[in-house]
């Protein structure tokens, strides 16, 4: 049994008390909040939990193994480093941190200690995002051409941080699981409609080998889209995250080519269109998944499928992109 | 009636043929290919048209009043710039020029000559794109924050331009009409997956005052999409032109923002969300309405809608989207 | 304040509990359900309420004012009359009874005990229904053509009711309440595929002055597919409660028509297509409206919308179509 | 080389000249139609087919061997009539004839002739409803719960037909044409709402073994919707005749059910999701396929796959259908 502790009940948080209550090999000792009416919830809802407004009886409970920080983003660092100097397993909400160099701390930290670091990259756990990765690894999709994604919607303006913090999380750690490579340069360009924080961005990430990703994120659209295009060089996918049902959709289509001189005058390019499948997926709740696998890794001692490291990969995509784009749009390199 | 002489009658010259025969203000004299089969389908089809391989014909028929170019765009300059020495006006297929210069050039010269020239940005012509032109002018947008195209899917690649010569002119020429302004920089990335011509691009162009216009164009996408989102401080549109009917709706959306000191700890944002309106569209075909403006504009001595310094300014976003997407990215400043 | 006690807490009842309670102008002081299990449930969400398994603690109860009943249907014949006849308002979910004569009999036992009957149409109660009722009453729509509903999915068959006793009471309700009209005749065609109850069932209604309705229930098909279509000599309207925006279209579309004998050569009829308007839809909860209209209806000693009258209507077409049903789709005159 | 004559070149005849012209194994010599404008038109494309206003000009030319019969229905039969006992094959346009009478007395004089006797069911030559079809016979579908097909759409009202004879002919063709068996009786319910004839009906198709067939059909809708919905009992169809490509998208959802009495109170039911699949569709043109089913079959000297008894299933059920309108939904045995 692990002991658990979850600082921070405000959006996500409950969510997290849910699934670690569900998962038979945690026990949630302590959830923290600044805010007392929170804590006021989790009593109501979760008796046998104790509840504290102060993070050092959690950090100098030596009852407990692992600690859950679903805080905002600011507060992720120094919770994360003094939780892992005391010995204590940890799992951040995304993204990981503020920057590269807190993200780089925390690593060689967890390192040091031998614990467990894991983000909660929670769509990494959804039926959708592993089966695109099923069909990356077999080689169905063949050599990857791009990733292009489109996060759009009116509302939910953040006063902390701008869109591309807010919605580029999800996307670039699709990105990251999916291409599985290194990138070697951002671009993003975006612009400050209300106040000063962007709130509408484009970001491109350039990838060895003539492989592009690239982002659309919005806070000012007038209509939700949750559509991904992946590019292969055998099958190609549309993934819609607002369907119901029918989220990834596999197109058996392609372009074959010839480059033979003759050829340049005659045929260059034969087109192929075959079956379109739309897979079953597996519905499990994504966070119940992330509470198992961070409960997992710890008793089986290996590192979790999105680890600090993968952490570390979304935060330097975020943190260049903000580079670039207060530099209106040049090339990062990375 | 004005005496008209078509070059080229490849894919779009048919077109041309057919509306210009339609136009009772016009007259078809002469059409030019240097393909005989197609000639053939000429007479076949307009028995009182003449034909010919040889465009000295034409340029030098002092009956010839206008010309229409709808070859492929390496000959636009110079059959053009003939065209326009011998004194007859000038109706040139999209995109106008392969360069700035050439474009310039030819500007210069109708100006001097006093003679029409004109491009056919065919999609300024349709009921959708005039009735979001409508929305703009009357103010009923508001200020416009952004301007998103994705015009993706897959085959016809070409084997003399990439695939932002290709598909980008529609999407430069629609924005460029409904924004009304002059852009600042641009930047765009772009791969070739087959061959050495760019299939897929993202071009982004950033205008004064905040405002952003964004292109994603891609040979290789697993679905057709033509989709824009404009958003204004008023209101929003969602353009398909995919879609039968309903290409264009309209939404009463939109944010409001307080500053206001206190404010930054309450309420920032106040999201408004009314009724959605997709407007009844004038059905006339588009190139009908272009043959038309062309005869009217020699008519009444006046400018054509998309005048050659319309042409001009879609070539230069061309011309410099490409600059940049040989420098990876580079932002190019206009 | 008006002393309600719920019958039933298994689908449906934790809603009408959660809406009576959050009902400034009710106190619910009483559930009561069979299941043991059930009532736990609410003891650990509403300490305040009192539970019990046996009807008789609210018949006899003088403080109970009113009761909702949401037991399965085959119970709410002789719970409503028992509450009727100790005094007590009676709010009833759908469908109202399991047949004509029991609802009548209902109706008639409230009336002379001049206490309110309702029942719980929902959907009258939504945005959307309300929307379209707007522009049937201000005669925006014209006069109606026909009304046709598809409502279809795959599961959730149940195992005491046929698909249309499952399924129709929604679109009857919605229908009814739009059309506002007696209808003549109905019948039904429907088949067992699995077991012994219809799972897919078309009913026809036949209104004075060409008016049709139209059902498809089906709980055996691939896709889930909620649209209903009604035309008027106006306007059009398209209704489909699948979307999450967007439920309600309004076309300006329609045809008129020339009787003229000489018409009958050459022009008969003429088409008109205009705007499409999807409007705004109030949000609120239909059930909180429900709720509002039971305590309203009492407080104001009115009838409310949804009366044991319109509940009889319903109760009426249902048994009719299961008449029809039994005949192998004889028309059934009412 | 089969020799062909055409008659009617209005709505349809042009695409079966056409078709015609260009299958090797037919040569049209005459083309027939009372409107000389129309005969100008066939002229001018086609200067090799003689034209006719007489058809005894066809009837007594010896080389004539086939007939193609594309005028309005009313002249179906005596056309057909005599051109077969001239001894000419005989391909109509659908529906065959205007009665059940006709179509037998059709069907019994081509075999008394030995000429082939086929029907333009043009719909069961499409990509579409050939995989359907194969579906079906591999046994893939499953038993056949129900086929329900939905044609509604603004315009094109009729001058001599109802909404019935006008569009039901497709569906009534697929339907007969998937489901292979001999309907047990039919009824109908429609109305007038502008003019005498029926503009909107539904029809209601019993077959053995509680297979239901159903149709609606509509020349009033808002929308235009062309989809069939077939449930079998291991996998199920929606065919989407709209969508430009993914028409046909097989779901692997089912039910299975236990009847022993102890399922009765616990788990009667279970519901299979699976992968859903949207095969690709043979592109050829339908009526090129049409066209040669029709040479090939005289060639062959086989019965074409419509011949006059497919025809004449399709006549019984729109009379049936049209009875039962008559008398108010009246169920028809056949």
């Amino acid at each position: 049994m692990i002991n658990v502790a979850v600082f921070g009940y405000g959006y996500w948080g409950p969510n997290m008390v849910r699934n670690f209550y569900a998962n038979k090999d945690a026990k949630i000792v302590w959830v923290c909040d600044l805010n007392k009416n929170r804590l006021g919830l989790v009593q109501a809802g979760y008796p046998s939990i104790k509840t504290t407004s102060d993070p050092k009886d959690i950090m100098n409970d030596s009852q407990v193994d692992a600690v859950v920080i679903s805080t905002p983003v600011s507060a992720h660092f120094p919770l994360a480093q003094e939780a892992l100097e005391k010995g204590k397993h940890v799992l951040l909400e995304k993204p990981m941190t503020t920057t590269v160099e807190e993200a780089e701390k925390l690593v060689e930290l967890a390192g040091k200690k031998k614990k467990t670091l894991m983000v909660d990259h929670t769509f990494l756990y959804t039926g959708a995002v592993r089966k695109m990765r099923e069909l990356v690894d077999s080689g169905e999709l063949g050599d990857i051409y791009y990733f292009d994604s489109v996060r759009v919607n009116l509302g939910l303006f953040q006063h902390d941080v701008n869109v591309i913090w807010d919605l580029a999380p999800h996307d670039f750690s699709i990105m990251d699981y999916l291409l599985q490579k290194d990138p070697e340069a951002v671009s993003a360009v975006g612009a400050c409609h209300l106040g000063d924080l962007e709130n509408i961005a484009y970001v491109t990430v350039q990838y060895p080998g003539n492989l592009l990703g690239h982002l659309h994120v919005n806070w000012l659209a007038p209509v939700k889209v949750r559509t991904t295009l992946i590019g292969g060089t055998k099958k190609m996918i549309v993934y819609d995250d607002n369907q119901p049902s029918e989220k990834v959709k596999i197109y058996d289509k392609g372009v074959s080519y010839s480059q033979s001189k003759e050829d340049v005058y005659h045929m260059l390019v034969q087109y192929r269109s075959g079956d379109m499948l739309c897979p079953k997926l597996e519905p499990t709740e994504a966070l119940r998944l992330v509470s198992k696998e961070f409960t997992d890794s710890i008793s089986q001692n290996r590192k979790p499928l999105t680890d600090g490291v993968a952490g570390l990969r979304v935060v330097r995509l975020l943190e260049s992109s903000n580079q670039s784009i207060k530099q209106k749009g040049k090339v990062i390199k990375l």
